[in-house]
Order: structure tokens, then sequence, then C-alpha cells
């Protein structure tokens, strides 16, 4: 169960599918699988050539293009490590990375080269990705150089062990540094095939895959490797997608199934919406991960007609929670709504449960809510050289994920918030991906974030920070948003105040930063009891 | 990844979902996925308190019921091995298999028990399964006494390797003795997975699963499990299934999808023919495997608006190939059937070649006969307790699977023949398989085997064995069979004689006994040709 079989089986039995890439100059580059395949083995023979060897560190820092899709096959199939650098990091972040890791040479996309230069690692080797195909500045290799000296007749060995590391990413640490994930050759085949079940992926050759999800982010949620065991076209997005870019492909390529976060969602409707002369009509399945699915990307996804398809999971263990909707879920419409925004039910090779902090089971009871426990074929086991943390966070063989949930009785999971995220007020929990769900079904809103602040009354009270949309900027007050949650949420659960902002912080992975939110406003109420009490 | 996780998915998430099992007694028999759980756990305790360990081998000789499926979970997740024995052999290769195997116990259905008592294998346990719940004759257990005594609260150990042996099966020996061989959890996992796949049987919950394949036949070709995976409806067709009560099942089940062995569905749909009062409507698709699909079965399911589909595999390496139109057949009609009854593509996780008498790799044209090899996933690499044939049977990791095949540039494989069944006639081969389907072609016809037979000028020629449908016995005659061929094939590879039969002979498989019909005539021309001569 090697990368390379799949690579392999690709090239024999779907060589004349197409792979496009969109490029920096703003054209598209096509080509097949077979061409993919004589690619990845001259890669293979030119790392090699570069004394690259087994379970050596090979990093890159670039986005979704053909040529990091070449390393994500060249690297692990000649029995070496891919890892991807986070390019949304702060330099601080990838050169620790970069040093915990002990990366050999790093593929950088042009537009990247700037910023890895400033790191000053000029002992590491670095390939320079990008059109230009000369020989690059001094010192510094150009990729299709590279592959021009490599070899044409290279095969990748026959021998390698299912188990090698393939792959090596590392999670943006919400505490302490970033601790590094590996995953095995066999974890991303078994992966790669789960995903193209009917009720995940469901692809087959005549599917045209938009590989949307950075192939820096949890191995691109296997999407690269299920692409291809099913033979699917892919395309890719290129440097700096953009939601117009985004558009313009699906329409281009005919696109019928990608994924991704619900920012890049809502960024990509409210294009849609504002423009309106896209044919996405090709489009049939949104997979949205990541962060929880918000009602409104539900809605407007479906209104187009496109299926939209809930899933859950982490670094440790990507795409491991699948929402679709069994046979006995036969209710209402409002009953099959509420089933699609929960994260899903475990795929095949996942196992689940929620446990209190004694970690005892808690009942399979859609109410019981306690921390998200999972392993399986593609969970890991053990964080990279750090016994301490995998102490910490692994329970017998459970992973923890910090993720307060609920299960129910048909057994579709929910998570209610990260643990750390929950708002304790007056001895009650609030959550805080709700409170942001209703407040962004709001149509005057864009994104919005809430978190808890300490209060010297009720220990911690929800403050909301919101996003409107261009047209809505001081049209739409506190009074309004209130107004809209007051109708859905109890009382004291409505946040005490709602700050207008241009934008939210977000993280390198590009999720609200409740931490940074947190840190800024955490003597909010304090301050504010403070002041009221001065006479 | 152990089958205690399949089980425990499957009962978590499709509790509710139902097994329906057809009964010696013609009642039909039903209960949830829950209940199925519950009573393999009691099973699995029974089978401890009878001392069955770990790695204990299990032996069953029973037909398609919840009983066989019961043992087929309960057996492998206690850690122990399950050896399903095919009722059809012969009493000699039972008692072979039974002692090579060192079965501690053996399940018999209530029929089979006499032929089992016949062995006077006194010193194996032995336990009766039937209706009869009470504790049956002296020193034989009943399965559902066993049952009863079984432990409520019992667990599966949580601890299993994923390579522990799960199933042993053997496969009927052309030549020497039956070989062993042994399929572990992981590879039924996987296998299990893979079949789900939208190509292959596109399983989901909102399937009904009809489980013709003998669970005694390579693992039932991993149904039991993609069913579970995918918490499918399962139906079982019990003891003795006749065409009759298949068509009964298809249709008051509901069945969406089935397979097996083309003279299973020769045999369904002349009765179907004969009858036509059977609304089979909910059926979309069958996959025939076993023995090559012939172009009648291909035409009559498609004419009832049901897909069907090839598949190949071996004992030693089910549902390894599986034949779906990719999107470059594009062609006209012909070339589609022409595609459709090859044997199809390697399935993900499997890969395939086709070599020389040297062992060299043969061009995927499409015209180079060679021996099919195969490894991969849930391909075995050894044989049980036989040294000697694994060393005969396995070149450089790749399994030797005695077909002549070839390879087209797009993938599709087709098996021309069993190495051993092409006839050499005049320095030439020609396939038994083709000739076989093209006579079968012939709406008269029921079934065809073809082989050959010893020659003194040609070195062998073909001779045919014809069965010939009730209304057409004494109609049709040598003439018309060659006639139909003659448009067909070369002059030189018609049948040098067509003889009529009433049955032809099957081995344990259900495959035609080609070997038997070349010993019983197998001075069939030599004689002629002596007699010819005599004054």
């Amino acid at each position: 169960m090697s990368l390379i079989c799949v690579l392999r089986r690709a090239a024999l039995l779907f060589g004349s599918q197409e792979i496009a890439s969109y490029k920096s100059d703003g054209e598209i580059l096509r080509y097949s699988y077979t061409e993919f395949y004589e690619r990845v083995k001259r890669l293979g023979s030119a790392l090699r050539g570069l004394g690259v060897g087994e379970a050596d560190v090979v990093g890159t820092l670039a986005w979704n293009t053909h040529r990091h899709l070449e390393l994500y096959y060249a690297v692990p199939c000649m029995g070496a490590v891919l890892h991807t650098l986070n390019l949304r990091l702060s330099k601080r972040e990838i050169g620790y990375i970069l040093n915990h890791a002990d990366d050999k040479i790093v593929f950088v996309d042009e537009d990247q080269y700037a910023a890895f230069a400033e790191l000053g690692r000029h002992d590491l080797r670095c390939v320079i990705m990008g059109e230009d195909q000369t020989e690059h500045r001094s010192g510094v290799a150009s990729y299709e150089k590279l592959l021009e000296n490599g070899q044409q007749g290279f095969e990748f060995p026959d021998s390698l062990d299912e188990n090698a590391p393939a792959f090596l990413l590392y999670t943006s640490g919400t505490t302490g540094p970033p601790k590094g994930v590996i995953h095995s050759h066999r974890s991303v085949f078994i992966a790669g095939l789960a995903l193209c079940l009917p009720q995940f992926f469901n692809l087959t050759d005549r599917d045209v895959v938009l590989l949307q999800v950075p192939l820096f982010h949890a191995v691109g949620w296997f999407l690269p490797f299920s692409s291809m065991i099913a033979g699917a076209k892919i395309v890719l997005p290129g440097p700096h997608p953009t939601p117009q870019r985004l558009a313009e492909l699906i329409e281009g390529e005919r696109v019928t199934v990608t994924a991704g976060a619900p920012t890049v969602w809502i960024n990509f409707l409210n294009h849609l919406n504002k423009t309106r002369n896209y044919d996405i009509s090709s489009l049939k399945r949104v997979i949205v991960g990541g962060a929880s699915l918000t009602p409104a990307i539900l809605n407007e996804f479906e209104e187009l007609g496109v299926e939209v398809v809930h899933a859950w999971g982490m670094t440790e263990g990507p795409a491991a929670v699948v929402n679709w909707l069994k046979r006995d879920i036969d209710g209402n419409e409002e009953e099959v709504r509420r089933v699609k925004l929960k994260q899903g039910i475990p795929v095949p090779g996942i196992e689940v449960k929620v446990v209190d902090q004694e970690g005892n089971e808690l009942p399979r009871d859609g109410k019981s809510v306690g921390e998200l426990l999972f392993r399986g074929a593609w969970v890991i086991d053990s964080y990279f050289k750090d016994p301490e943390r995998t102490a910490q966070s692994f329970c017998g063989g459970w992973l923890r994920t910090g993720d307060a949930a609920t299960i129910d009785e048909k057994g579709y999971i929910q998570i209610v918030d990260r643990y750390k995220d929950l708002i304790r007020s007056g001895g009650e929990w609030i959550s805080s991906v709700d409170l942001e769900n209703l407040i962004m079904s709001h149509p005057a809103v864009l994104e919005a974030a809430v978190v808890g602040v300490p209060h010297e009354v009720w220990q911690e009270r929800p403050l909301a920070f919101v996003v409107l949309k261009g047209d809505y900027v001081n049209k739409i007050g506190k009074a309004e948003i209130i107004d809209h949650l007051r109708e859905r949420v109890a009382k004291w659960q409505l946040p005490d105040e709602i700050i207008f902002v241009e934008s939210i912080p977000k993280t390198g992975t590009g999720k609200f930063d409740k931490k940074a939110l947190r840190e800024m406003y955490k003597n909010y109420f304090i301050e504010r009891s403070t002041k009221s009490q001065q006479p």
C-alpha cells in the first residue's frame, strides 16, 4: 500500500486524464497523467542526485501548483518525507519548524523566496519553483532546470515499506510550539481510498476535482491521492487563489467536486452574489471542513443546486468524520437541516467517543457534552520527537482532540466548541460556535467571532466581533444583531456587546484567532465595571 | 483495522438496519444489526466457554444463513480463525482439509450433519445449526442452546492485531491436494472498503445486498463486510438456494445489488424467462465473477434494466479486478460490449501484469497472451503450511494465477483461458472459453463446456459438451450449433464434435470440471481414428 502503487496505477489506467494548473502568469498549464508520471520520475532521480536519501526531510513553501503536486508524489515515492510548510505562518514559527523537522532541502515558490531568504538559513539547500527555466540566482537551483537534468528512465524502488513516513506536518500550536505529525504511505492510501466512497467524495474518473484545500494543510485532506485513485481530472488554483479565480476555474474546467474551509466558501459565495455571472452548474458537491459549516453556506449552496457535505478532521487525522444523511434520518426538513449542520459520522476505519473529564465514556444521547476522542487507520499515535506532548494528548491509544462535542443516538457528532473556547457564564456553558453561526445567519453579516471574556459577576461573558458585508457598514448596529439573536437563544446567552470590526484576526490555518481576541479584550468588562463604579 | 471495528461501527451507526435470512422451514427470519451484534457477542463468549482460544481454527459446513454470518464476525473478532469448508467437496477432500487445517470444532448445518458424521471424526467437537433450540443429540451441541448460554455483557478484545489471521480457505486443487489460504483482518477490511467504491458495488445504507455468493467461497467475495461497512440491508438465501428462491427474495426484499458466478445467473435468467412473473425492478447491479461473463448473461440482464459488472479474483485474492467503463471508452456500442466482457481493471490496492514463460512482462497491447500475475493489499504471499507450493506459485512477490490473459492499452485484462485449458491444435492456440461463450450465445443452449482432447494429427482438437434448454432437447443437433459458430470463428477452431448431455460435471466451486471431461474423453479421437482404419 505504498504511494508508488497509486502513482503507477494512475499512469497505467488513466494516462490520458488531465491535470490543469493555474500559473503565476495567468495561463493554465495542462498535461496528462502520463506526462505527470514522467516528470515525477525525473524529479525523483533529480532528488537522488541532490543527495536526498531515505527518510530525509524535504520541505515545501508553496501554493497549490502542479509542481507542488509532483513533489507530493516524488518525495514519498523515493522514500523521503515531504514536509509541507504553511506559508501563512510567521517567520519565527517557520524557523522553529525547520529546525525541529531537520529539513535537508526546501522547495520554495518564486513569490515566497524573499520570505524564505529572510530566515537566513544559508545552510539549507533551496530550489525555486516558477516559470523561469534557467539556472536561478547563484547557489539556488531552479525547479525546471533540475527536472531537465533528471534521468528519464528512473524507477522508484519497489521495496518501500508501507509504514515508511510519507508526510510531515505541523499543527499550529495553540499551546506551546507547533507539534509535528507524521502520516505514513499506508495511512494516506487507506484514507485516500475511503474518501472515494459514495457518501464522501463519490469520486470516479468522470469527476473534475478542484484541489482548493492548501497542499500545506493536512495532506490537502488526502484529495491529491483520492483524485488519482479514482482517475479524476485535477485542477490546481495556483498562487494566491481568490474567490474570483475559484469561480472562473469551476466554470472553465467544469469542476464537479471541491472542498475547503467555511471562510473560503463565505468569500466565494459573497463574490458570486455580487457578480452573478458564473456558470457553476457542473459543481455537484462541496465538502466543508476545517471549521463548522454555517447555515448560510448550506443555504446558499443548496439554492445553487450544490450538495454541501460537512466533514471534520484534524492534522493528526484528517477527514475522519463525514456527514451524510443515513436512511434513519427520515424527519422533516428542519430535522434534516439540523443533522446536516452536525459534523457527521466516523468514516470506515475511524472510531470516536466522547468522554468526561475522568475519561469515562458519555452516553450517545446528543446532549452529554464531553471531550471528543478518536483513533483509527489514519490517526497518528504519537507526535514527532515530542514524547511529553504525546503523553499529554493520547489516552489508551485514543487521541484527545480538545474539542467539546456530543454524539447523538444515530451516531452524528456535533462539535460544540473548542474546549477552551466554551464560555463559562454563571455555572452554565455557552457555545461560541453556536452564537457565531447565528450571527452569521444575519444577511448583513460576513463573519463573526465570539469569545468569553472575564467578568466579575458571571466569571465570563460573551463578546461578539462582527464584520459586516460592504453594503451594510454603518447601517446595521448592535440592536439589529441582538434582535436577530433574541428569537433564537436564551436571554442569558446573548452577547453583552457587539464590536464591529473590519476583519477578524486569523491563525495560520485560517481559523479565527480567538486566543488573540481574548488576550486583547481580557480587561473589557472589568474596565467597564470599574468605570461605572466611578462617581 | 480489525473486524471488531467494522462490527462495532455497524452496530453503533446502523443499529436499526435489517438482516433477513431464509430459513429451512421456508420462513424468513428478520432482525436488526443491533440484535445481530448482541448475538455475535454471545456467540463469542460461548466459543470462549468451549475453550476456543486465539488462532484456533473453527470450521463451518454451512449455507448462507444468519448463523453462518454470525460466525463470520464472532470467530475472527475473538482472535480465532474461521475455516469455511466447501460443502460441495467430496468426503475425501473434506477429510484431508480438516486434518491439514487442524480444526478444533466444526459448526454444521442440520442438513449437513449426516455427511459430517460419515467422516467419523469423533474427536472433533460439533455444533449443529438449525431451528431446533433444544440440546441436540448426545454429545452434539445445538447452536441456539449454545447462544442461550452465552454471556450477555461479553466484549471482544480491543487489542487484536490487524495482521492476525481471520479466515482460512482451501482452493479446490486442480493439481495435488487443496491449498490453504489465509486472509488477515487487515486484508478483509481493505478489500471490504474497496468493494464499496462507486465503480464496484457502489454501496450505501440505502442498498439491499443479497449475499448469494456462498460464504464458503473466497470470504463470500468480502461482501459480508462491505455490506456492514456501508450499513446496507443484508439478505441471506439460506440452505439449497434455487433460482426461484433468488427471484422471490429479490422481489420480496427489494434487493438492489448482488453477485455470483455465471452458472447461477444462467439458471436464474432461464427461470425468469420461463415464469415471467417476478418484479425485479429494484435490482440495479449484478457483479459476475468466478468464471467469465457470457454475452447471453450481459444481454439478458441489460434487457431487464440491470447493470452487469464483470469482476475477477481468486481465493488467494478475491475481487481483485473489476470492470467499469472508463471515460476513455467512448467507442460505439460494439466496442463498449467488447470491453464489458473483459474481466476489468485492477481495484485500487491491486497490481497486475502478464508475463511470458521466462517471466518477462509482456506489452499491454490487448494481443500478447501470457500468464497473469498479481499482488496487492488483499493477495496472499504464501500458502498455509505449504512451503513447496508457495515456492512454485510466487515469483518475486507476485502470485502466478495459472490464467492465460491479455492486458490492453487502456488497462483492461482479458482472461483467455486457464493455461491448462487452452487447446493446442496444430501449433495454434484455441480458447475453450471463447468457444463456450459463443455456443452459449445460441438461444437453445443452457450450458456448454469445451475441452481439448488428444488427436493423432493435430495434437489436440476441441470437443464441445452442450446442455440444451428443456424445450429444445432433441430438436437441435450438431449442425445448428456448428452453423451458429461458423459465422463467428475460423474454420480450424470449430469443435470436431458436439456431444449433447443432460448436465456438465462441476467442481466443488461450481466451475466446469474440465479435468474430469478430459479424462473421460481422452481416447475419443484416437478410438474413432482406430475404428475408421478398421477394414
